[in-house]
């Protein structure tokens, strides 16, 4: 199987799958093709919390806004995975997610010939790579008669000649929210543990914004949970388990899929109604009177 | 073969894709992810209108503005087909058009464990189920050499033990038009029977806008076709078989693929034109001068 | 394999892949269908581009702005490719991509009993007919144990009862750019070729407009890489080989992956920003200051 991401649109992704139906007959699954445009951390966002849905796959994610510029196509395992990527950081995070232990993710650089294009990598570079790694995990694994193993990954990895160990990939991480609590604990981790203080505020970000309009902040859903009511910027915000605890057009605070406090509107955009972009500042405080 | 279809947008759906590529390899083929969110009734019509294309599958579909409450999962029988849906209705108009025959529908509601999210039981409760329907439904299948039939798809979702016959599960129904007609039959059947009086005009209603913004009645199409003008909501408008009879921009009534007459615009959209919505009356009066 | 085009957005083309579901089983590639509505040259210009990507593969194209008329169904081969098209042009152009050699391109209309609907020919006529060509080369090529070749393709299409030769299908053709030089060789052709006079303006036209508001022109990107400036419809525009040269929101032209000059806007759209649509005139004049 190989996993497609990209912020294409279409029609390019096709090309991809054309050129990767020359290599090999091996499934394709599209995760997306209209992930934010040029943004490899909202694609890092987003395949750490869908990648690690799949089996053992080889994942080829071209967000890839440093196209034409000397940055370095990527081949990283984790664990019995393949991410095919640009060195931009945006397979890091979903290699850790994928691995479960950092220890477990090895990145290599693809040797690249001069593309065809200066502006099209996914078809010149990362969909053919990602097929011909699709191919050799194939023949290991019928030689083998095994299931892929993180072992036999690598060793097939480590076979093959046009990739050379990375030194030092691109990474991206996801800011941490600062909690504040009052007493005791002071500012400290936001894990909200039993003993601390009180939590007085959050001062967390915006990590990604869905099709809907749903602001996906870095805040831990647990920071949350269980309050009936949390200020967001200011404003006075019912938080609730699902939309249809506010009326359509109202506000609310939800814990999405992923686990963090998401900024919503019932049958509206978030976004727009609290006016919050991916990296915006985003401060939680619980409201006294329900605490 | 597993269809899918919600209203997620992306990435959701390949969460969905990597649960069920860890049950079964069979094949996945998208309906729809962009139907208009949290419409179980919309979602019913188009399901309505495209599952019959397909043979015998399992039809995984997820429009659920109920999710994080205590709907019911449901999985229903139609023939050799089955849908796994929430119980929120969408599931019974397809149900109904995928069996011909009433009597050929079963529904059975789904024993949830505890869900891993309260928000996205596409992933965590409706996607693994119907990969275990399709992995049980392949067993029967390849143990009795058959073709899928209704009876042994039957049989197989009885055997499931966390399948209990569902005792009363939510239906949606599409409103029937009033037909007016001038003399004898006064308000009728909307079947344009031979032998009763001139149609004089038909309240419906809108089901759906399509992507093109064509506005979908419930106007069945026999009452308009053949006619060369009709009065949609008092604005006369010609009727044609094709687009390209009226010039880029002008408006026109039209029977679409479903069988309903549709509002439409030469190379624009119906839905802005004539300032229709779904679920608003639309009133169609043949005009005089033309009848 | 089938190659699925429209302009129909969702959930029609589920309705062709259910249809093509009850003839075969060959797996389905979307290409796009979310092309420009009715724009059998937009669909060329984006066929063109990525079905040679592919293998050897039967493709059914659906941009049918012409569908309830009597135009004829087309099935075109090329090469060892099959087209399956209305005969509005939209084929011509990538069968001659695909085939490389014009005379390697032949042409059937297709025998159309009446069609279910007036509306979407896409489910009653193309896809059907696609699925039953899959079906007849994939007995040709099981049978002669061989790989699919032009000659085994034109075999089993001359052998189907309900093609008939076509006689003049409708074409398509990209228009030329006009090219102005200093001295010598006046208006000539396109190629640049040394030894002409320098190329003092050249009058082009807009192709196509991609999902980032890219503009694609018929000028060949020779014409513009490696000069720093260029005068677009009288606007001193850089020109670079990455949307990275530029601050964001600002204009540059590129030469993108298809091999045309692109007028683009850096994290922004192109058409917006040059005030550009398909079909209108473009024309490029190199900025002395930087010759």
């Amino acid at each position: 199987m190989i996993t497609l991401t990209s912020d294409f649109g279409s029609p390019y992704p096709a090309a991809m799958k054309g050129v990767i139906r020359r290599h090999t007959d091996a499934e394709l699954i599209d995760v997306a093709h209209d992930l934010p445009r040029g943004d490899p951390r909202a694609a890092a966002f987003w395949l750490r919390f869908v990648l690690p849905e799949f089996p053992p796959a080889v994942h080829c994610a071209v967000i890839d806004p440093g196209v034409g510029t000397d940055r370095d196509a990527l081949v990283v395992r984790a664990g019995a995975h393949v991410l095919v990527a640009p060195d931009n950081g945006l397979a890091m995070p979903p290699a850790r997610a994928l691995a479960g232990d950092e220890s477990d993710v090895e990145a290599w650089t693809v040797a690249v010939d001069d593309p065809a294009s200066e502006t099209f990598h996914g078809r010149d570079v990362f969909a053919p790579t990602a097929a011909r790694i699709r191919v050799a995990l194939d023949d290991e694994l019928s030689a083998s008669d095994g299931d892929p193993d993180a072992d036999a990954v690598a060793e097939t990895l480590a076979g093959m000649e046009d990739l050379a160990p990375a030194s030092d990939p691109v990474d991206v991480s996801f800011p941490e929210p600062s909690v504040e609590r009052d007493e005791g604990s002071g500012e400290g981790a936001a894990d909200g543990a039993a003993g601390d203080g009180d939590v007085t505020a959050v001062d967390g970000e915006v990590l990604a914004i869905d099709r809907f309009g749903n602001v996906i902040t870095n805040v831990p859903g647990e920071l949350v949970r269980g309050r009936d009511w949390v200020r967001v910027n200011g404003d006075l915000t019912p938080v609730a388990e699902t939309f249809g605890a506010v009326d359509p057009g109202e506000r609310l605070v939800t814990v999405g899929s992923h686990g963090y406090a998401e900024c919503d509107v019932n049958d509206g955009r978030g976004d727009g109604a609290f006016d919050l972009r991916p990296g915006d500042a985003v401060r939680f405080v619980p409201d006294s009177v329900s605490l």
